[in-house]
This record gives structure tokens, C-alpha cells and sequence, in this order.
């Protein structure tokens, strides 16, 4: 084990608090890392609650208050599990004591705020990275890597899609994620992930035609300005063609997303539900074996694998999480990190021109984002 | 046996004058009909080839001229198997003869002619009928009961993709497929199917905004002007919103399809290769059954499927077409076919519209088409 | 069309009856043939049902009495479909009179029965074949010929199973079904399909041992002599190891079989629910594609499909009768039917050997089956 | 967190001991527990690979020797994963220091030696479980559950099969699990999980019939004495039937286990490679829905899913570990455990029943293996 101390500090105690703070602590399992990671300190602003949710993952000591936990000289990974709308400040203070950063996805609730958090880590030149954790599950990162080796030839289409129900009753009180301002919105909480892997497989998005849908605008009485589903058509630089969707109102389905890809020369898709699998489909093998085949993306040859369980056992959610907290941990103090804040941003702007577009109902060019702000 | 015959006559000798056959062939076994079917004439330019078509497919006699078919006195109905652009005028003819039509689909390959067709079977009075063959799945028309039913609510949601490879490789030869005049859109041959069942399922759609791809074009020393690849985003009348796509480059899809649907109270989707299956989700069951039912559909209780085999057995594509012959035979000569060609026509409008928005880049309301032609 | 008839004549008018009379109807539209079948009648003792399923199968005649049928001078191919009990007598009455024949599975409901009914065609010299008719789906037919061509190597392990409900109910009234006499075993019904696959595949088998199991063992107050599940180990000649299971008490699962072999060099999987894929895992492939493929097993290279429909459209049940007719019409008058009725009793020997050791409760060698009718 | 430790001693530094090291590390983080597990000292003959090991996983010490590990004062319970073979001793001699055991499964590579196991800790009456860690997963405990909840009325027929790869090669070397004094055979390797399940969900078994091969007879100049594949048929207490299989020798399979119980009232199965679903088909509904529902068995209300991430996000292997872990933790030190070394000797008796009777090809009774011992 290693001897050296990494002091980390947890901002928010919620679902990714918890799931962060998991893979911190087994990371050094998987991996065998040079620092020790320390889960030092968490914050919130319901003291109560921060320090029941501290005792549960694991973190020494609470604060109510982040700022405190920014300036505290133990601390040297700020990571940042609050709403979106909350990222920017919280990111851009880290980065002015020097700190490294890890924020959650989406990097903020408009493009706006998003530069600022980025402006703030190039300034401070500190290690940043954002939470696009499902590209660090096998299947996701072998798609990464066989559309790279030129497995599928030159990518002509991309069709991805997030699909879950956590919207659907109407009954379902306000809170946060139905705040625009804090939450973001189901294009950028949702089509975060997915933007990120089609710019990452599929390269640069020129521009966007979007809609969106809210089915329920009033919850507890309050007025919901969050789509509740949306959908867009994309136009990628090499001239590749692509589909995305993501809705928060389909019955029956968890959290069901899939993502694939068309090449000259084959298909690859994942489907997040099989998530040990990845679907390939190669145009070049003889015609008598004319199908896709379901690669068992746990082989030792395959990324993260040989870290964890024989072939055929499964990894899980948290896999990704900690393949995540290894992946930062195993670069420190060194940087490289990747995907950082820059990529959290260019998904931003992606995501802020389906907004426009859906509002405005009209292609929107993604450099008229950027263009707007600079 | 029936022993009232009713004459067939099949213009086009390609793949859907041989399902057609096949179909008028055996629906006299599946179900129990008034009329006896009598496939007398089958038509093509080419003498020799339709004579070889005609022997395979067990029809009587052959012409090279449609308009011998249409006006020879032994034939009842006039079954149109010819390209989409070539239909309008087929159908007039036959309709001006006081034939019955059933003409394959897309309609046409434009809502101008399309319109053609439609006018001259309303001016005749004849019984017409389009040919959306998969409405005739056990699943498919299941499917559209249950939503009938409100086993999914009020539908929120509506997606539908049909992906096949038939135009990836680039050195495919110059044919009719590559013809927009005679052959039409990728959005109206794949997309027809999609948007029936979706204006079936869902209603009538408002507006929409669509991309559309080729990426190989020239074959043979020919421009191709035909989409290989478009999607497009849809607003339902009553609010709902759609995606669809349709694609024709997208590596070892033969002819993949689906459906799928989400409401207030569940879900339902229908994938074809899986066509006797169908998947649904009811939200309002305990929660610790959460997840999708893969209901047989084949049980005696489902459409259409008490007359063919036991459950479990399984349906192929032919059954499809089986279906559609029986049910229209079984109502001879006294009409009320169903989907007919006006059918035919709104789902040209919105493929038409599809098309014109990825000309035009911009959102098109489907009623700005119909409102120009009238 | 060939303008040369073959007469057939049906015995039995229940399913398999309607499953043949569709199949010689179909089968010259999906396969150019050298004669034309006529179906010219059909016997059964209630002269009411056998004259209503008649007219719906397109049969001209009727006769009350097989012995009839097996003798009108206009038959050519006595096509056996009554019980199994009744099997043999009839197809020796029909090699008697010099007819052809095809019986149903299982070739009757013992074995010593089923030699008399080889005996005769032996000794007639007629053209004989035994109704397997799954062999003659494209994915069970590439199956075999994939094990021909040394895709999986030496074979070591074989396993099949045919799960079904139909006999769950204990309320279902005793039909003929349960009366072992007449309807057979359930190891010879369902499995019977089974281990002529297996025989097929992976050649013979030389001892068994089983287990039955009748859970409802009165209906309509008589007793039911028949198993409802049943199980068996195998050891084939070539030192192979097998596993079959067929049960007829298996809630909501309508008709699943399934067929596995695992061999040196990798791995062929048919489930019948999917019954247009067959899984192929290489295990001489590079490690990185570990998995198996879906084939698509409608490819113009596969058996049988180039006859049929475009790939991914799909195939039924029917499909598998429809080929089965014409490869039987397609080699008449001249023979070489395969499976014949040699086939049936080999088969019919490994299940009498599975239900002697059932209630033996002991390994049964297949030799001793057959050693002690000679 | 927890202030009172529990010392924890591993004896191996395997899979398993890495697998049950990260479970003690993580299972804090999933459960409230009211112990604190602590990775004190880790054994095994090799002084360079338990270090390397030990650093790896988080333990704090090594030993060369077992004995030192099992009467160290600061260890509280001895957790042992070394091959089956060496499994009474080192459980003997827990238990004779008052120490509690988790041992992994088979108990043992003997029945008699798993009797030793038992009855060193029935003496002396110490907490103690055996690893049976798949009965931890939400699905297959929710499968559980839902038996005793009556949803599939009474059990009529059990089928569980387990295939992997892992033997496959010829040219594997020689190691332990080809010597079956050390590591049992695959009969009580693979199969001890699935006879765990089938005593678990449907009672106790009362004979088997079994056959078992060995394709690889040599390995590194050594005979191998252990099956590489068996399979074998059970009759259960209740009457009900069952067909187990286990195989090493599958290609393209590499940890590919299923298990299925039909009863009167309906089905439940479970699929490995589906970790997180479960299939339920409920032969009371209505007939228009008939088919099986896949249950996603991560809802709050499913066992053990509420302590992990929301629904659909998906568990893994280690998931089964850490709910193992929890589980016995949270009953430290009061006991209830559960499996406990019973159950494993239970178990034992069922393999060692198929091992005899594969051997003398008869069916043995599971009470005779366990009268001779007493």
C-alpha cells in the first residue's frame, strides 16, 4: 500500500458523494496506486445529514460550509458532488487555492458558468477533471478502442439514447432537479453522457436541431422549467449524421442508455443494461457468419478488466467509479487527467445548443455557443 | 374451399409480387374466406423474366404491358408491386376501370402523386388498400390494441428506427433504388412503415424537423439524389413528441426495426427480430415485479394469432403478407379495407415533410404540404 | 409450374395435418419443383370434422376410413399424421399397396412398433421419410453443417431441451395425449425432435439414463400412463457426454427447445424462441473478440434461406414444413429422403432406452433395445 | 463508522482471498455496520506472493504458516480460502482456538473431510459460514423470496446448469484443480453453487444419478483425476425432479450458470451473465399477457438492493462479496449466520452422491453418503 497521502474532500453528500467516496475506498484494491488516498472531509449544509452520510462512506470529519473545506490545507482533490447549477463557484475556489479538481457532470447549468469553472482551472493550472465516469466501464472504453483501431472504418452514423422514468409521476414533489437553474437540464444531466461519448468516438458536433417536452409544469406548485425529454438530430465535423435522445418519462425503464455506432466497416453499440457485453458487427467477415457478436468485454486484453474478476463475473456501477478514482490517482500530482473540465466544456456547449435549439426550434450552430461568450 | 373467385392480377414481379403471390397462395389456408383467389396475370417489361417469375409464383398468365393487367375483364383486383414512382398512374388506371387497388407501399415517391392516386379512387369508388404489411404482425397489431386499451396511458413519447446495410458498400450499381423519381427517400421506403404505425399508434403529427445523409454519391457514373440516412424529430397533435430514424449504411442491420412507445401508465416496443415478442412495462404495478413483460404474442387471444400456429411456434415476414390478403379478402368485394390509400397519403405528407425540412434545414409543418398541393 | 401431379393423401386432419397440407400448398412457390402435389384427400372418423378441415386445408376429398386412402389408386404419398400409436399399421398398409410415405414424429409410441413400420418400407422398397421437420430450419440446418465443416472441432458435450406448459393444468380432461398407447412418452414426443438432432450433430448414442416424472396422474378419473417430465444423461459412441430435459409442466414457457454443443474448438447454440439466429462462439479467435455471434441465419449462403425471404426478415414454423415438402417433392420419384423412417427408429430405440431406464432406474444401453425386437 | 474492531485473518492470497479482502474494505460503505472489519494478517506458503498480495489487498501482515494465522490473538475470525482440500484442517483448528469461520466453498474435497469441518465447529460452538456467495445477489435472493412467497405455487422441476471454459484447453499445466485430493472436482467446485441453490429454493435432494468425463486425461506428464464436465439428474424430497450440469470444457462460455424452477403456479429463472435480472412468468394472469416478465432486481423493495446504487445502474461479482461480508458482520458476534458449514456439509453429501454415482453408474442415494461416515 502506498505510503503517501492524497487528502480528499467531498462537496455534497447525495448519491454521487456516496458513490465517490465508494470508489476512493476501493480503488487501492483494484489498483495498486502511488498515493493513498484520505477521505478527509465532507461537506453540506444540513449538519445532521452531512455527518450521518460522512459516518456511513467513510469520511473523518464534516463542515457545513465548502468553502471551508476548499481552504483546508489537508485537503488536495477538491471533488465536487453538488447540483450542477453549483459547480462553477465551488470549482473556480478550489482552483484559486491551488487545489485539483474533480467535478461531476454536467460542469454547470449553462455554458456560461462552465467557462468560468474552466477559465478558473487554466488560470490556476491546477489538475482538473470532470465525471464522465461511464466511459471508464470495459465495454464502454473497448468501444473507445476498437472504433480508434479502425475496427468499424470511418463513422457515418451515431445514435445514442437515455432512458428513465425518474420524471414520470406527477406526483413527485419539486425539488432541485426541477429548477433549471440548479439542476441544469434532462439534455445536460442526462445527454451529458452521451455528448461526451460521441465526441469522444465520433469527434467534434457542428450543429443541432432539438426539442424538448415537459409533461408536468407544475410540481408542489411550483412551476417546473426543466424539459422533462428531449431528442436532437446532430451533424458531426466528418460529416457523420447523429441521433440522440434523452427523457426522464418512460415507463419501466431505470436508467436504460445505449450508444452506437455505424462505420464503414462494421457496427459497435453498447447497451448500458448488459453492461458487461459489447455488441460488433464487422462488414468485413465472411457473409456466413452475417451478425453481430457479443463480446464478453471482461477479457484480461480488455481495458480496466485484469484488475477485477475472472471473465464472465460482472462488474457493477461502482466499477466505473472506481476505475475513475484509480485512473486520477494513479496520474498524481502529475495531471494528465482526462476527460478534464476543456471536455466537460465543448459537452456543454453541445448541450446548450440543443437547449437554444429546442427553445428556438432551428438549427443551432455549437460555435454559435462559444462564439456568444468569448 | 370458396367458389367464388376473385381475379389478381400483380403488376411487378419483384420480391413484393412474390410475397404477394405467396400471400394469395396460402391466406386460403390460414383463414376461411368468401372468395377463392386467382392469380390470372402478372405484369413486367421484361417477357422472359416475368414468365420465369410468374411460373415460380403460380400465376396464370403474364403481359408486358400494365394496362393489358389493368383492363383484362378476369381481374378483380389490381395488386401494384412496381416502384414507388411508377404507382399513381398504375392506380389511376385501375381505379378509372373500376378495379379494386392494393397498392404496395410508400404511396408514391411524392405527395403530388400520391394525391394523384388518392384522387382517383375517391372519383372511382373503388376499394383500395395500402400495403403497410407489418400492421399485420400479431405483436405489431397487439401492440396497437393494448395502447387502445390504455395499457400505456396517454402516450407520451413515440420512437421508431429501421436500420439495414443495403446501401453501405459503395460499389453496389446504379438501380432504381438510387432513383429518387421512381424509387423515393430512404424516409419514405423505410420511414412509411414508421410513421404509419406511429400516426396509427400516436396521431396525427404536427410538425417536424429531419437531416438527411448520403454518403456515396455517385454509382455506376451516376449521381445518386436519394437519402441513405436520415432521421427526424416529430410533435405529435396531441403533444406527444417522436424521433425517428431510418438508415440504410448501418453494418450487418439486415432489416432491423423497432417500436416503442411510452405513456403515463407504461410502456410498449416491438422490436422485428424479435417478431413474436412483444415488450411492456406497466407503471402501475407493485414495484417489486419493476421491468418489462416479454409477452408471446401468439396466443390464441392476440390478433390473428389463433388462426395460424400454437403458441411458441413462431411467425415469419410471409405471415405478414398472409394476413393482409386474408383480411382483404375476407371482406370482398364489400370494402372497408383498412389501412387504405389515404393512409397511404397522410403518411406521404409526413414523409414528404421530412424530406423538405432536411432540404431546407428548418422545421415544416406537415399540413404546409398538403395546404400547397390542394 | 411442373405440370406433373403427386397425390397426397393425409392421414389425420388435426395439426400436423393442417402444418402439411399449408407446406404442400406453399412449397412450389418458394422452391422450383419437378412436380406438382395434389392434395386429394384426407381421412378421419368423425366424417364432419375431417370434411371441415378439409375445405379450410384446401383438401378435395374426404374419406372416413384410412384404409380407403392408403388404397385410392390417385395417392402416390401416404403423409401420415394420426397419433402416434397408429403410426405403424398405417404406413405398413401404405408400403403394402407400393405408396410412399411420410409419418409424423415419434415413428410410433414403441419401439417395437416402430420396427414393423421399417420392416415394411424396408421390405416394400418404397420412398419413405420421417417428419423432423426442425432440421429443416435454416439456423438448425447451418448448425449442422457448421459441426460438418470443423467449426467447433471434435464434439464433447451436447445438450438439448424442449420445455412447454401444455400438460401444466391438472383440469386439462385426459385426451389421447395421456394415453401412452396412443399419444406416446413425453420422451418421445418433445424429444424425440431432440435426440434426432443429436444423433444428426453428434452421432450415436450408446447408453442412457433417465428419470420420469407424472405429476397429475388422474384426468377425467383415468389414469394418465404418460410422463410429464422427463431427463436424461447420455453417452454417445464417440465418448461425448449429453444432457436432454423435456417437460411438459413448465409455466409460461409455450414451446422452447433448445440445442447446444460445445466441441474442442468452439461452441453452436439454437434456441427456438430465436429461431432465425444461431450463436457461434470460436474458440480460435483472438481473445479480444472473445464471445459468441449472433448469425443472422437467413444469409443467401445459409441452407434453405436464399429460397425465402431477404435476410432479417424472418421465417415461422411453417417454414420448416414448407422446406420439408419440397425437399421431399423436389427428389420424387427417385428417393434418397432423409430422414427416413431408419432415422425415426433410431431415434425411436435411444427414447424406448430412456424410458426403460426411467423406470429401471438404471443406465439402459440403446443396443439392448434394439437386440431384444430382432 | 463503527468503533469496535473485528480482526480479520485470510488464509490464501487467491482470487478469493482478494475477492473476500475487498468485500471486508467495502462493505462498511454499503451497510450501517456495528463492527469495524479490520484486514489484520493474511497467510500462505509463497513469503514473496502473500506480501506482494497482502500490499495489494489491503491486509497488514503475512505468514508463512496458517497455524500462526489461526492462533494469533488479534484475529477474530479466520477466513479460509485455500483450495477445498486443505479446507478441515484449517477450519479444525479455528474453531479449536474459539475462533469464528467463514470458509469458502465446497466445505471440502470429501464428504468425510467436510464431516471433520462440521463437526470441529459444532464442538466447539463458534460462529461459522460457508461461501456461498451467489445466494447474496438481489436477483437470486429476490428468486428465493419470491419461491417462499408461493409465486410459483409448489416446485415441480429444478434445473440449474453451470459451463465455463476454463479447462478447455489441452495445454493448460497441470495445477491444483486438476488434482482432486486438493481441489475437489467440478462436480463440487461448479456444482456446489447450483446444489446450494436447488437445497435453498426447493428442498432436500434424496438420489442422484450422475456421469462425469474427463476429455484431458494427462496434463504436464500427470494424470488429471477430476471431471472436466458432469451432469447429473436429482429426485428431490418433495418429488419434484431436477437436472444439474456442470462443465468445464465450453467453449466461449467462461462463467455462464443458470438456474429455473417451474412450479404449479409459475417459472423463475436466473441467468448469471443477467446478474441484475430476473425472470418471472405467472401462469395465474391473464393469457393476452403471457410470457415472462424481466424484473430488474435492483428496486428498493428487492433484498439487499436499497444499500447500493438506484435501480438500473447494475451490481457485479464483488457485489455478492460485500453483501456476504455485511451480512456476517452485522450479526457479529451474536451468529445466525447463515449459510453456515452445515449447509456446506449438506451440499458436500449431494456432490459426493453424484461423484459415486458417476463412478458406478447407478443411482445413489444422498443418505448413503452420510450413513457410512457417521
Amino acid at each position: 500500500m502506498a505510503t503517501r497521502e492524497v487528502g480528499i474532500g467531498i462537496v455534497g453528500y447525495g448519491l454521487m458523494g456516496r458513490a465517490h467516496s465508494y470508489a476512493y475506498t476501493a480503488a487501492p484494491r483494484i489498483r495498486d496506486l502511488p498515493v493513498r488516498p484520505r477521505l478527509r472531509l465532507m461537506s453540506g449544509r444540513n449538519a445532521e445529514a452531512v455527518s450521518a452520510a460522512a459516518r456511513a462512506y467513510g469520511v473523518e470529519e464534516t463542515t457545513g460550509d465548502w468553502r471551508a473545506l476548499v481552504e483546508h490545507p489537508g485537503i488536495d482533490i477538491v471533488d465536487v458532488c453538488t447540483p450542477p447549477g453549483t459547480h462553477a463557484e465551488i470549482v473556480a475556489a478550489a482552483a484559486a487555492t491551488g487545489k485539483a479538481v474533480l467535478c461531476e457532470k454536467p460542469l454547470a447549468a449553462s455554458y456560461d458558468s462552465a467557462l468560468t469553472a474552466v477559465d478558473a482551472v487554466r488560470r490556476a493550472g491546477v489538475p482538473n477533471a470532470i465525471g464522465f465516469n461511464y466511459r471508464r466501464l470495459p465495454a464502454v472504453s473497448l468501444m473507445k478502442r476498437m472504433i480508434d483501431e479502425g475496427r468499424v472504418g470511418d463513422v457515418l452514423l451515431f445514435r445514442a439514447s437515455f432512458l428513465s422514468d425518474e420524471f414520470l409521476d406527477p406526483l413527485i414533489p419539486f425539488d432541485w432537479r426541477f429548477d433549471r437553474a440548479l439542476g441544469g437540464t434532462t439534455i445536460s444531466d442526462l445527454g451529458a453522457h452521451l455528448v461526451d461519448m460521441a465526441l469522444w468516438m465520433a469527434g467534434d458536433i457542428d450543429d443541432v436541431s432539438a426539442q424538448s417536452s415537459t409533461f408536468t409544469t407544475q410540481r408542489s406548485q411550483r412551476a417546473v422549467d426543466v424539459d422533462e425529454a428531449s431528442s436532437a438530430l446532430v451533424r458531426f465535423a466528418s460529416g457523420a449524421g447523429g441521433v440522440f435522445e434523452m427523457a426522464r418519462t418512460c415507463a419501466r425503464r431505470p436508467c436504460d442508455f445505449w450508444v452506437e455506432v455505424n462505420g464503414t466497416a462494421g457496427t459497435l453499440r453498447f447497451d448500458y443494461p448488459r453492461l458487461n457485453e459489447l455488441l460488433y458487427g464487422d462488414a468485413r467477415e465472411d457473409d456466413d457468419l452475417y451478425g453481430m457478436r457479443v463480446i464478453r468485454a471482461e477479457h484480461d486484453s480488455h481495458p480496466y478488466a485484469a484488475q477485477w474478476w475472472p471473465i464472465g463475473q460482472g462488474l457493477g456501477y461502482d466499477a466505473s467509479f472506481v476505475n475513475q478514482a484509480a485512473d486520477l490517482l494513479e496520474r498524481w500530482p502529475g495531471g494528465g487527467w482526462d476527460p478534464d473540465l476543456e471536455t466537460g466544456l465543448r459537452v456543454q456547449a453541445v448541450c446548450e445548443a440543443m437547449e437554444r435549439s429546442a427553445a428556438d426550434r432551428r438549427w443551432v450552430s455549437v460555435s454559435e455557443i462559444a462564439a456568444e461568450t468569448v
